[in-house]
This record gives structure tokens, C-alpha cells and sequence, in this order.
């Protein structure tokens, strides 16, 4: 099985703007897809960062500076093996978790993200392609059953928690247990509650 | 095992306020109450409405019109077998992702809901209590380690999906099967993609 994790090295997490300024968006984003990576590794698999630009990990980056999907689909293309796809910023992602994925039965296998995206893929039928445009699950679902396939859908918070808005931060701080809850912490961020809903301050 | 499930009768969901009315909003508070008690009937347990006023389900109901976490306390106190707590309004449940709490070994069982909440517990020792202000699962497992547990966390993404807010709208119509959905597409209420992100629209 190849894992893929794509990253965009631009300009990332601009809805975090309100909370990190450029510089630490870009480092957190790196945290993440550190510990992403590092947490496909506990599972005992390798994984591929799939880069805009080429990027210092130590783990093999394949380069393309393409949109998303197009990045992912020639991934698709190109193997002969079972493909997984893990977003770099499910900062939530336990060894686990993933298991929960990568032994999931079924030729597709979908992971929901909140608001409609799709968090995780694992694809064993070669003609599946991504499309992460929009309701990112839907349409995968409809190009799983096109391609034949019933997709097993994988129900898990921590995998649905992509980061992406200052409200993610408090998720991070209050599940996580790796580097990026360690980071926000060492960056001053904390979770607070206002007018009884949660959210993050900064205190320095 | 008891299954309680609380429901408040005053003037619920008004977050809901920029997508559905004040009658609408207490109309499908109890389309998905009505559909939760239903899933865990198909778990084969009988619920038991924990109202803050009396109710018209075909449940029994336990009338205790003091704040969710002292009534639910109460309930905690006086039962003399474990007992599990699901609130109303997890429109995305499945019996199979109760069944994984209800099933899950341990003396408290604690299910996270986004945005620090505790949707779901299981209690299996009577000195457990809750709390349900501010970021409760912080509180819940601070409270289990306090009467000796550690606790289970359940990890799904459909039973942390509590229905708060209009973007949570779109989770039920684009997961959902069952009554939840059926009655947002009933009153027009649709997925919409705007700005890259997920909404949802009334067509009406």
C-alpha cells in the first residue's frame, strides 16, 4: 500500500489568520504534516509526502505542482497497489485511527471530513479518481459506485477533525496528544469559553 | 442498562435561528429526538426521555425541570445499573455507532462532541457524575480519573456531530438517512457550496 499525504507548501491555513500570523501558519502546517506522517509511521507503513514544491521531511516527497486533484489522481494512476490518501492536517490522527482505515475492508474506502470533505481515502480499485472540489464525500461516493464499488465509510472524529479555523485549535488542545496540542501550548494558545461555547485565546 | 436521553422542551435549538423559525426549530428538535430514541431501540434498549417538561413520545418519560446536568445527576443517583446518556440531538447516529458505545468496555465510557462536548457517556460506577457547562469532556475525564476510572473514548465522527448550528444542517443532509434528512429536504432546506465551503440554502 502507498500513503499519500499531500501538501500545499503555499500559503497554508489562511483561516487561521485570525489566531497565527503567516510565519507560524506555515510552521504549524509543517507540525502537522510532521506528526501526520510520523503517526502513519507508528502504523508501520512509509509514507509519501505529496508536495507543490519540494520540502525538507524525511520521508520520500514526490513533487507536483499541480491542483489537488490532479496531484492525486496521477498518484492513482501510476500504482499497481492499493493507494491511501491522508490529509496533512488531521492533527487529531491516533495510529489507531488509521488502522481504522487502512484496515477497512472494500475496494474504497472514505473517510468524512467535517463540512463535506473527505478526509482520508484508501483506493484498491484502479479506476477510482478524486475529485476534492466542493461536498468532496459525495462526489466520492457517487465515483465510487461509477467505477462499481460499495464504499466503506470509516466513522471517526478524530479523522473528521481537519484544521482549518480557529475553533480547530480548541480540538487540538483539548484531544491532542502530539506535537501540534504541544506547539499551540508552547505558542500561548489556549482554549477559552465565551458566551458558553469554546474557542481559543492567546495570552502572550 | 438504562439509556437516558434529555431533552429540553423550552425553546430549543435557537442557533438554528438563520435557517429555520421558531416553530420549525421545535419541530425538528423533536423529529430528532424522536429518531435518536428510535436508533436505540434498534440496539434493542428502551429509552427513557429525560424532559424538562412532560412529552408527547412513545417512550417513557422522566419529567426533572432542573438544569441537563443536575437532572441528569439525579438519574446517575438513583439508578442502581449503569447508565448511559445520549443527547437528543445527534441526528447522524446509526445503530452502529451506538452500539460501539454501548458495548465498550470500561467504568466511564465518554464520546467527544465537537467543540468540547460530551455527547454521549456510559456510566458504570455509581460515583460518577457530570457537568455539562463549558468544555465537558475536559470535566468528564477529569471526574472519571477522580472516582478511579480511566476512561473509553469513542471516536466517531456521527456522534459528535451534535446540531447546533446551520453548518451542521449540511452534516445531516449529506450523512443522514433518516428522518432528520428527509425532514430538512421537506422544508427546502439544501446543501450549498459557497466561498469553497459547505452551507446550506432554503429554496422556499
Amino acid at each position: 500500500m502507498h500513503v499519500v499525504v499531500p501538501f500545499d507548501t503555499r500559503e497554508p491555513k489562511t483561516r487561521l489568520a485570525p489566531v497565527l500570523d503567516s510565519d507560524e501558519r506555515r510552521e504549524f502546517a509543517r507540525v502537522m504534516l510532521r506528526r501526520v506522517c510520523t503517526t502513519i509511521e507508528e502504523t508501520g507503513r512509509e509514507p509519501t509526502v505529496l508536495a507543490t514544491t519540494d520540502l525538507d521531511v524525511p520521508w520520500p516527497v514526490r513533487v507536483d505542482d499541480r491542483p489537488l486533484s490532479d496531484a492525486v489522481n496521477a498518484v492513482l494512476a501510476d500504482s499497481d497497489s492499493p493507494v491511501a490518501v491522508v490529509m496533512a492536517d488531521l492533527a487529531l490522527a491516533t495510529a489507531t485511527a488509521l488502522e481504522r482505515v487502512f484496515e477497512a475492508e472494500g475496494e474504497v474506502v472514505l473517510v468524512p471530513g467535517r463540512g463535506g470533505g473527505t478526509n482520508a481515502i484508501l483506493a484498491r480499485h484502479s479506476d477510482f479518481r478524486v475529485d476534492y472540489h466542493g461536498a468532496s464525500i459525495r462526489d466520492h461516493r457517487k465515483q465510487a459506485a461509477a467505477v462499481g464499488a460499495e464504499p466503506t465509510l470509516v466513522d471517526s472524529f478524530r479523522l473528521a477533525t481537519d484544521i482549518d479555523e480557529p475553533i480547530d485549535l480548541a480540538e487540538v488542545l483539548l484531544h491532542g496528544k502530539g506535537t501540534p496540542a504541544a506547539w499551540l501550548q508552547d505558542h500561548a494558545v489556549e482554549v477559552a469559553i465565551s458566551g458558553g461555547r469554546v474557542t481559543v485565546t492567546r495570552t502572550e
